[in-house]
């Protein structure tokens, strides 16, 4: 991949290593790193230059989320969704368009899933489509770009 | 387009036929029949046979959706979203595969737009993308059938 | 039927006309044409003049309600029965008796089914006896009158 | 009346024995005895082997549940509606279908009045038409047995 | 009347039809055509080219406020009020100066009525003076324009 | 005492048997009968006939209410003040006029204990002065009767 | 101006003396003696008695009112129209028909000042129209009286 | 009276200078003076040397609150038991015991006066007794003292 | 069992006596008497004099708590859980060490399982090991003993 | 002090003339007086003149508010900190740089004294320091200057 | 200990590592150390492999939890219980069972500890009891494996 | 500096180290290192030993506090001020004295940043002064030292 393709981030956020593995009800049976296949293929074909990182430390994500040399930012902010106000601040500080992913769809499951800190600093927020969620981030990012 | 493509049914809900003519600097320029045009378009590209159609009356969307000749629906239900739960009821009876989508990023904006009676019974929401979000939910409604 | 016994006007609100076709395992098997029948039974034996009637739109049962050429009012308002102040005040002003039915036991549902802007100007409610509640509805409102 | 007609219980909860005597302008004239009259006869009619209590203590109410020779339960718990978790769990561990009733239109009065504990355990609710309730109850149980 | 008047539009909501015919405890013996009449020849006075309008169906609200050729709306939306994002959203999109009427105080009414979509996209609000209300919208539209 | 001088029934709620015996840090030190005998010194004073009671189940006090053979009533519902729709019911069924008494000032304490269900249904409210509570309801009911 | 026209008080509420001078982009440019000039002379041509008076204390306010000397009150209760139950116990004790104004449309204002102690001991309310909303106050007192 | 009885400190609040002329229906058709004269007369009887005053400011209770030379306080509030938390700051600073009293039954009324902030630093409450609420909380006072 | 052994006091709530009858999917299938038997046969074991009695109304759980003849109670306040202040009372009351037992995990149901008035007066709970709840507070009193 | 010094308005709020007299446990044991003189030597110190007034009276604190003969205002609104929009509103209309303080941590206290109207409209708040928040204040000021 | 006995993590949360050291009147004066070998002691008793482990992380315990190389969990989640849906997530994630464990009764501390997101996952939950809540962990860990 | 001076522990919570660079007309366009500058200068003139540190790890915060080499604290929590008891129960368990500082007045900001779960175990509070809030924090704990 050329070097000048712009660089987009995406975040697994607490849990999602076990995707594939745990839940599979719910959550689906491809694991992370087959999601993540996808991820970078479709990203190759759309001309974007993605990479991946699975974090469960609220901390860590915003540390990442910091370190800022990404053109856009694509995140599952999981189970920090609905209580983290630093990843919100750090993604509000740095300023790129990001998009909110969720597997699920949040609305359908507990109330306190109902509410997300990050939608409102993000572009926009695609949930329910399990893995297909990440791709159709992918797509959005691209029109944003 | 051949006959049997699975039909998709595009619903926008109150007031966008105003899309492009008011408010452009929330809803961006382009006119509700250009978001059509580009729909039909990917439509067609993706092998989906697309009708759309724009009412502002509450009961006649829900008539619509009780029509049932489709396989799938993408409404943009937008005042309806917050207030009515006899659309909510019709595409729960019809039970057809059904996604959410939004101009804009309804959790960006006044409390009242924040909670849908749509969603629980989508597969998923596409929102804060422009007519992008259209185009997304196309794509997502490809991979679902 | 004699054209001097009481008239009762039988409303059925939105996404009704689907029952006995889409989700029977909640609203039960039997046809609105089917209930209808039954109800038109009953009355012809309680001499009562029954006529019957459904809609999908707020506005269009507001309508019908106001013509008022009836005794009273048998009303099951479905979805509009937890988000419509319109037909409240309509049965409010026409100043008729009115029984609010519902087939299925609507406090044992969502959170957003248990409140009803109709009870507050109806004689009373009837809920959760399938097709038997326009049945009951019916014999109360022989009372009544 | 033969020993094979099936058996229901009707209970009257606290203060229903001032009926007729207490407040007639909310509650009519007509005193528990001539209601259970009422309903003894139309149980007769219906082929329904009827026994009625009334009780004020929330304890007695429970345990009267609880014997559980009856087939079906009819049920007016008065003040206990919206606060006996007890009478709750009681009819929810005996299983029996029961019809809650009441005299006036709950959902006209005051506000504590509005929620029912009952209601959530039963097959259905009637309310608002009087000493008529329980009559109409009484057929809404024939068709349920 | 001159052409070149600016043109006003009155729209009555839904029940409004009833006015003087019920519940004139409340609202007053004067008929919706008196009360247009008297807006007419008021607005004759005061040199306004005004049309007036009884809609019952929020859609059909919704439509007439969009076709957009007033100067300035004048509108009592009754129950809708309280109910209708789609008739606020229509109003915005429009984006001409509007005032919200009441024949009553709503504040002094049912909790319920208490809340308005209307007034956060009107340039104000008048209720409580009958059909006062509307002469008194009508200078206020006199004075904007 | 003369059989002609008015009768007050002074009902003492759940736990109140323990007075003087168990928390005389809240409660202070003067058991039930020690209270008793001031209220029946009191009121032979004034000239009424007084009755006191104490009774732990709610359905007992209901029962005692009923009975109506007095012409006022004092009652210290305790915890029963903040749960009790029934007494509640029963005060306002017998309709003779009721003076709530609490020895400590019931606002003060825990929030739950804020809320009295009874209050509504009483001429009047006296709390805070410990066993004086009774008395000074005594002279209240006095200048009632 | 005659002995014999009716009196019609008029209080501007805390803060009101500072208009024309502070925020005016909220409240507009005229200062309050002009409003003052405004009111008076339309009060003139409708053969009312005008007295008008602007207080910062909520007792002064109450006991202005109190003074009784007028036949019908207009009032800008200002702050104390979210804060003052004593203002509105004056108003509601006096018992002469009250209009309630605001320059501002309040319900587009922050959360708590959608909240009026006032409007519920007042025959109407106009707000939104900045000075215009006493000239129309003036009209409706006009009819009223 | 001999100089050494405790001196007791009684205060109305707002509006209660029109006791006796204005909404005699609910607060009775004895004037303040009436009032003040028979709680001078009891207080002569138990040996308390009263005062007593009527202010409509919250400032200027607070103020006279403060002053201090007295053994306990009366307080009827008004309009200020739901609003001032000033009046409660001065009766706590001052830590004289207090009595609040109410005419009428505050918690049988809207629901805005149910909540008291002078309730929580005073000894007692009573309420509903209209001026006998005064005598009583006279009675209560002696007993504290 | 040696007189000096320290008693203790288990109360079984209301519908506590249908365990291993009713339900067995959510409470099991042990009888209220094989419970029985193994609390007494660990009491034994660890040293402890134990009674065991059953109630439905909660008047007669107050009073069995009021008899205080025991060193510590062991209580599963089944549906008075949630609604017994007076229950609550009792314990505080008596002031003997209390430990607050449930069978269900009550924070997995219904919403209005989750609120406990007897937790704030208890040593602690367990709650959601079945019939092993009551043995684990068995062991829980021997340590506080 | 030279007459060019910037001016800086201190004004204390209800009850706090009581300072060093009363509840010197919660307010520790300095009179206002001692604070004053503090207050007035470091802005000596810290070259600001500074004007001190403690008043009792809400509108009296907005009129002096108003006067606006300074450049920056420090206020310990007290009581008024919670209830006042009035005080509110006049800082916002004056638009000098405002500092909240308050003597004690008020989110440590009643939870209605969590919430203060006046921080809205000012530069920040200092609570919790005694009077050294004052001090504090000063020097805020002094950096906003 | 034998390889073949059940293995159970018991994991503290955040500060459990000042136990013993800090606020002994609140969490008792033993220490993390003494308690765990009391944990240790009685796991070899009842047949248990007990490994301990204390972290301040909330993503650090989330992973601890992912390793999932046990058939139990006793977590003690500390301040993380009120606001973790991480780890609650990972709990349900792992699907072994899981007992919450508290020291204090959590129900009788502030309102924001009375609510925690670990109940729902977790088999039951025991508190109260300061360190034995850990052994009464261990024995129901017993019965359930 | 003099080993003996205090200590003083200045936290800087997550996306701190971004001051400056990020936002800057909301926070400013100093760095975290200038302030830190500052923070150390004003410290050697009152003669305080500072050390500072940022952090954006929960967890992180929480072990800095523990370690407890300080005689106090200076903590801006940032977004875990809304968010993190651990944070809180840090604060408490060390038991220093704190004081809780932020660059903006976060009563003027989203609702969800004007609670605090730091304030309760604070001294006090400082915001809104920028970066001068470290400095007159600074300076008060000097005097509470």
């Amino acid at each position: 991949m050329k070097s000048d393709t712009p660089k987009v981030l995406v975040i697994h956020g607490p849990n999602l290593n076990l995707l594939g593995k745990r839940e599979t009800d719910i959550y689906g049976c491809r694991s992370l790193d087959e999601i993540n296949k996808d991820i970078i293929s479709l990203a190759s074909e759309l001309g974007l230059n993605v990479s991946t990182k699975q974090l469960n430390g609220e901390g860590d994500i915003v540390e990442l989320i910091q370190q800022g040399d990404y053109e856009a930012l694509i995140i599952n902010p999981a189970a920090y969704t609905h209580t983290s106000i630093a990843i919100r601040d750090a993604i509000a500080a740095i300023g790129k368009p990001a998009v909110e992913v969720h597997l699920s769809n949040i609305y359908r499951r507990e109330e306190f899933r109902r509410k997300s800190f990050i939608t409102e600093v993000s572009a926009g927020q695609i949930c329910g489509f399990g893995p297909d969620s990440y791709l159709l981030a992918l797509r959005a990012i691209k029109s944003i770009l």
